[in-house]
């Protein structure tokens, strides 16, 4: 019977309005009945900007999406990420892990837009090691559900990274992620690179970023492993003498950071997935395409052969959610109506 | 006959103006023969602020000490410091370890003030591992002289720790700098604090170094033990979910990162320090009183028990390497004259 409605249907009728709200950045996607994405549209109005301001969020989605709620008023609007945090339209609370698509949907909590229309915002997770340790992830969760639907043999177990500001590491187990890490690689890159020591000597962000050193990215990743002993704190002060010294060309440095830090994580990372018993099942890179190389490229030079990149998997996500939903289930009666 | 001379002049007569000149301060010392200082004044006119004028480095210590300069033209003024790096007042090549008092006062070069005085500049040092990786220092090997000066029986071999915003853990050989290793924990823990997410949580810098919670301190020290095979990328970021669930009250997460950053730097200094061999010889702990406390919780914490803490030690290296150097002797039998 679905399949019978999806030939009886126009091609790419709307079904779900998925929203990926960040800290830096604002993707909507515009989903049809197979959860393929139609259109995409992205701006720079991430959560951060917005500074916790309700208008501010409702302003920023009708700039981006305003066409596509109006003209789909039936379809269902989710959104995951950083919208959903203390300083985002509206806090929703962690769900605990282990925690599956179903449970995650189970708490998405709803906001109103000027229009009166409901956005439902996905929760994050939260983890508890049981020594008082918790760790928290917003958005991350709705990848990994989406990655979880593009690689089904990774459900029954599996290791997911997600490089970015907060890289996380997170295990699955049964399609439900049982505990994760994160690791500030990002931000530790970015704040050493503008505001300490180590990015004096470095060219300014705009010229350095034109051309890449793989090799002085790789030498870093070298020196993590080899040096781990050393402590990184003593590590990252490579970065200054190496330049000083001219070992390593001023241009080459935020390469060699860059391989130093995502060393630091990669290995760290690969312990914590030895300790987990992960180290025979699937281990999937999601993210940005450019940003997954560089991890690629680090696991390849710690010993690891075998994983698959996916680029960002937040609307695949969005839709899985969705129909984890019961929402969604209500609504898809009256748009398939309407679409027919 | 120098004893002698001790007694015929009178007390407290100037043979040296030492000047501690780092990036972020600019401290004078009047010392007398004995090598005990005199007087002493400070500025926060550090090198950074200077920029490598010439002129600005001449205008600041007229500032501080220009009634010095006036009143004892005879005695020597050797500073040293992040003065005589490349953006100071005069480049001074680093002296290659292994390198003794004598070595660094041979190295030293002078430059001349507005009034003509000589001042000279004190070398840093540099050491290569033999595998590519060079560190350097500039200002610490002066507090090493002179807490070797202070502590004879670590002349023949000792660990020294220089807490700082790049803390140097330094061996000892026969009253020669063998090798050192620096950590950028004060400066990572500065632009952490500032700059990334961690410092979003914490009060702002007056009102949060009022009041101190040491039991933070020592729970991150404490953390940064027990937990070090997650890696530091991954341990800071617990400052962040300490402060979201309240585990931590936001007054206390400061300290915490603290005790993080200065826990994983004893901790690998402690294993740098047990691979040289140097477990049972002397361990010193030179600088600021208030931090050198704070290390000296974290080794007590981290089962070490037996260390000396020094005050900065600067003044009494700057008057060993002026007994060192060959000027001095020259211009001692001047101010002997003077002053008799």
């Amino acid at each position: 019977m679905v399949t019978q409605s999806r030939f009886q249907r126009p091609p790419q009728c709307p079904h779900l309005i998925g929203v990926d709200w960040g800290s830096s950045s604002l993707r909507v996607f515009l989903i049809d009945a197979d959860g393929e994405v139609i259109a995409s549209r992205s701006s720079l109005e991430g959560s951060s900007v917005l500074q916790g301001s309700a208008s501010a969020f409702q302003a920023s989605l009708e700039n981006l999406a305003g066409d596509w709620l109006a003209d789909f008023p039936e379809v269902n609007v989710l959104a995951c990420g950083m919208v959903g945090s203390q300083h985002g339209w509206l806090e929703v609370p962690y769900v605990a892990c282990p925690a599956d698509s179903a449970a995650i949907a189970r708490k998405t909590m709803t906001v109103k837009d000027v229009g009166g229309r409901r956005i439902a915002i996905v929760p994050g997770l939260r983890c508890d090691d049981g020594a008082g340790r918790a760790d928290v992830m917003r958005g991350e969760e709705t990848q990994i559900i989406g990655a979880l639907a593009a690689h089904p043999e990774a459900r029954f177990r599996s290791c997911l990274v997600l490089p970015g500001t907060h890289s996380k590491w997170a295990q699955v187990d049964d399609g439900k992620v049982s505990r994760f890490a994160t690791h500030m690689t990002g931000e530790l890159f970015a704040v050493l690179r503008q505001h300490s020591v180590l990015g004096r000597l470095m060219p300014s962000t705009l010229s350095g970023e034109s051309s890449r050193d793989p090799l002085a990215f790789l030498r870093g990743v070298d020196d993590a492993q080899t040096g781990a002993h050393l402590g990184l704190t003593q590590q990252l002060f490579a970065v200054r003498t190496l330049g000083l010294m001219e070992q390593l060309s001023k241009a080459s440095l935020a390469d060699y950071l860059s391989g130093l830090l995502i060393g630091h994580e990669v290995q760290a990372g690969l312990s914590w997935r030895l300790c987990a018993g992960l180290e025979h099942s699937p281990l999937l890179v999601v993210g940005d395409t450019q940003l997954c190389g560089y991890y690629a490229q680090a696991l390849t030079q710690c010993g690891v052969g075998q994983f698959s990149l996916l680029d960002n998997t937040a609307a695949r996500g969005l839709w899985s959610l969705s129909q984890a939903s019961d929402l969604a289930s209500v609504s898809a009666f009256l748009i398939e109506e309407k679409c027919r």
